[in-house]
């Protein structure tokens, strides 16, 4: 049975993502473009526009990267074949007549079966991004987590970039960097397979590709059918910032028992603050426990 | 009669840009830094900003290329001779008393021949930047496009991501990548140099040359003297975008006369949108038409 | 005694900025950080989100010029002391209970310290950047200037456009470019060492950086303890300014006195306002000087 395991983790981790997967990435690329408001009229008015922007929904975890690599943030336009094949499937789903792929796409099954499909190509971009990244710091563990990560889900921020620019979007305080669900996820899968890279995880990379894209798409899905989002990492995070953070709140709620005698210089009102925040943020944990 | 016309074509295709069509670039496109709402006030107060403003006027195209193919974004500061010239250039325009050159220019034949002179440039540029991007990627005529196309109407971006960052300009939603009548011919001028360097245009490169030069020159001249602006390329357009987006425009149309059967599902709102769209889109071209 | 002036200023300008100097400089960094409105809030909230700002802060000179000669911005990340020593600067000075680093900071002689020790490092930042910039382009002074000006005092930039994608900045007109003190002694600073590096100026090069550092150092802390700012450089500024672009208001004010006969032609409207603009300024520096 060992064997046989072997087999299907390697066979799996030698899949190819050209084409199947990589169509079902532009495809829910493309669909989240579309669903943007003013999407559809703005593609009629401006194509090229529109076209440009699906590339960069398509293709921005590979320019965000390059730019962090210092490489041409064009190279992507070098692959024919995927340009090519991303801009059929915006035309498609742009300009199909009576919105046939729209139509088709709104079921559920269409829906969860091409979001699976894209999570698939996640392990494979994060992996990508790894090896990349190591050819050029041997060591640099840190600088693989990140282009790990970039590959993987910085998507999202070259297109936020990209409606600032346009000014569909006006950016709010603490909003920029707040990560989204898959942003997490990313980030989760960018530090295991790094730390897999640098032999500090015995487990085989095949096998692990396997765990972690089983991981990724069933999350996936559960959240599709449930309509819950970024559920499942939140204990472990609130576990985390607890380890990081949560001493502090000890100290400060005992401070605050013991009377605010400390803030009575001048960096006095940047000392309060955290406390009161502290102390309202042990407060709406005790709260969702009791719920 | 033949081998006149190929030495004239020849002799043209090796004239040197430095100093005079350069010159030319520079002296209009500090003018157009000049006439905009607050920079000569701007200059007087922050000089090293306006001048850093000018740089990016004269320079921006090149400056694009080089970030698209990442190289030194600041490659254009080696290059002395033609930063000091553009530095005085903007010092003269910005700085001389009674403002002798602005009342110069001001004259319409001053105006159309250095505007001629720059289109020449124009020309150079799209050329310069076809052959860099070949030399990175062989065959990457998508590359070798969008390289021309940055090399010879980049600036204009890169001087509306200044004014970005500036505060002076604030983004409408589709304004971004609308693109003005410069971008457009640049693109297709970028098309066609291509297209002749894959050798898919069986036509000599020198003789090209002087004869997009010529419809460049002549077109914008045209412009200046009617005041009229992108007139040339609308009936091209107009084809093209009823060849690659007008059919749909009829099947919606006859969809709209059988009746809106379809759009009962969810995605109802988003199908019926691009149809009243698209036949007003029609009705414009009928009503054009007919005036 | 000479050879002691010697001795002294090669010892000094051998001095490793790790990891004393550097600790000053993320020190003064992160803490100027956290005196921003909400910093400390902010941190609570998305504590990825302040590392990454506090990064940028850190680092921020280094990342532009990477960017500015396209090297991957990323490097800073494959220096692991450095990136561990900075985030346990952040860590500490956000989440040490009861503020202890922040209270210690408060003392104005450790302030003091901190800030001479963090000009230190701009002197060998400088350096290293026309270094750097040297090893690419032989002859490009005007580079070197420009990626040593990048190096000592871009984190200002790195930071402002960070806070522009925040939301945190809303951009002024003219205010991006008005430059900071430190970014002037910096510039003027970077002027120097090109100067020294191409053997304009026959100063040994420790000599100089003793000298530039000692200039750093006491206007820094003169301008701490009288905080005041930016006084030093003014009479330099006003002879240069005036030599630049003084002369023009001689020719408008004399233009003023013999009446606006010239300005009846259609650019008109641009030619005045330097004028009243140019006689306001003497009239300030007149005023100025009779205070």
């Amino acid at each position: 049975m060992d064997s046989s395991w072997e087999d299907l983790t390697l066979a799996f981790s030698r899949t190819s993502m050209f084409p199947f997967f990589d169509i079902a990435h532009y495809l829910v690329s493309v669909m989240a473009l579309k669903h943007r408001p003013g999407a559809v009229e703005g593609a009629w008015k401006n194509p090229f526009s529109s076209w440009f922007t699906a590339m960069l929904h398509c293709f921005g975890g590979g320019i965000l990267s390059c730019i962090l690599l210092a490489e041409p943030p064009l190279r992507f336009f070098a692959n024919h074949t995927n340009v090519l094949l991303a801009s059929s499937i915006w035309y498609i789903i742009f300009f199909c007549p009576w919105d046939l792929i729209s139509q088709g796409y709104s079921f559920l099954p269409v829906q969860l079966l091409a979001a699976g499909m894209k999570e698939v190509t996640r392990t494979w971009k994060i992996i990508g991004g790894i090896t990349h990244a190591n050819s050029y710091y041997k060591n640099g563990w840190l600088v693989m987590i990140a282009i790990g990560w970039a590959q993987g889900a910085g998507g999202i921020i070259i297109t936020n970039f990209e409606q600032l620019l346009k000014g569909d979007w006006k950016p709010e305080g603490n909003e920029w960097l707040k990560m989204s669900y898959p942003s997490k996820v990313t980030l989760l899968g960018s530090l295991i397979f790094t730390f897999q890279h640098t032999k500090h995880l015995t487990i085989s990379k095949h096998n692990l590709m396997f765990l972690y894209t089983i991981f990724l798409v069933t999350t996936k899905i559960t959240m599709m059918i449930t309509e819950t989002s970024s559920v499942t990492l939140a204990p472990f995070e609130d576990i985390l910032s607890r380890m990081l953070f949560g001493w502090q709140h000890q100290f400060s709620l005992c401070e605050k028992k013991c009377g605010a005698k400390s803030s009575s210089n001048g960096t006095g009102s940047s000392v309060s603050k955290p406390i009161t925040d502290g102390s309202d943020d042990v407060k709406r944990k005790h709260s969702k426990k009791t719920e």
